[in-house]
């Protein structure tokens, strides 16, 4: 029974996912995506209260997925450059993840900026990472395998915004440039630069 | 009388930019963009034959903005390390005329997933300064400023996804970083890294 309604959400959310991309959130009626899905409404609301949290429940799984591929599998094994290098690799996972579905990223981008509820949704994970990185920078410093002056603050924001910029410029024109080749020397530039030098 | 069609013109572009960012482009409706800019619905279409020829000359419109403020005051003074520095700084102004846009800057993209004629006038401009960062690097390798291993191709995109991701998260959420001192910083530490070193 439990599984049942697991898959009727799954089923809700994957058709939300497809009528969202093809019309937009604003022009999306609740009926479009009952029908994509084969459900009532009665089952849609039981589900969901509101087209909204439908979205924010579409954002949250979204971001599950992103957190499981890029901070799971980094281990402890190794310095922070190895982990960050190893981290650059995992971004080609989160490619194919987010392949033919650019339309709904940037659907995420429009209803954060004029919706405050899926605003906060979609900068709280930035934010997350962002202190992920810093304090990974941090201990890099105290390991003596990152340069002390280095500002991590700044430092952690460059790699998140060149991850966010080569993602965005992957879904836009995938076939222009090699961007897990991309991302792999985008990240080894900037560790060449904050990594400890031994002279 | 040429004055006055220029302005009729420009007054129907910036109708058009603040019923966009509102509606977004698929509800903003022709009739709309005439009411708020106070012309008739046949200066419209002397002006512009579609909402769509509309749409990509605000694209136009802003692009030449930004190839302006790029590209024109790089000059060439200094060597090409020099330049890149130069143009990070520049990216602030492009961060100023941004702002309050982003609604605007998003709709692009999401036409572009939508409709080829938007993709390419979007996209065309990347690959344009890619290629103009790439001949400036091997400009480099020349001069003996950046070092002969470095791949102008994949670093240029490099430099172009940093600068699309800061633009990105800097109109998303502009307080939360000083975005023009990630955007100095994360330069500097490219070319840190491909810079040629005298040891």
């Amino acid at each position: 029974m439990q599984k049942r309604s697991e898959e009727t959400q799954r089923g809700i959310m994957d058709a939300a996912v497809q009528i969202f991309s093809r019309a937009g959130y604003e022009a999306a009626s609740v009926n479009d995506i009952c029908d994509a899905a084969g459900v009532s409404k009665g089952a849609f609301y039981h589900h969901f209260p509101s087209k909204q949290q439908l979205f924010l429940a579409i954002i949250e799984d979204w971001l599950k997925a992103v957190d499981a591929r890029l901070f799971s599998q980094t281990g402890n094994e190794g310095n922070v450059p190895q982990s960050l290098s190893r981290m650059a690799r995992m971004l080609g996972f989160v490619f194919e993840a987010a392949n033919g579905q650019l339309p709904m990223f940037l659907e995420f981008m429009v209803q954060a900026s004029r919706d405050q509820a899926v605003w906060d949704a979609t900068i709280a994970p930035y934010r997350r990472y962002q202190g992920q990185f810093a304090k990974m920078i941090e201990q890099g410093k105290d390991e003596g395998s990152i340069r002390s002056e280095v500002n991590a603050q700044t430092a952690s924001w460059v790699l998140i915004s060149l991850a966010v910029g080569i993602l965005l410029q992957g879904v836009i024109d995938p076939n222009m440039a090699d961007w897990n080749e991309v991302t792999r020397s985008g990240i080894q530039m900037i560790l060449d630069s904050i990594q400890r030098r031994n002279i």
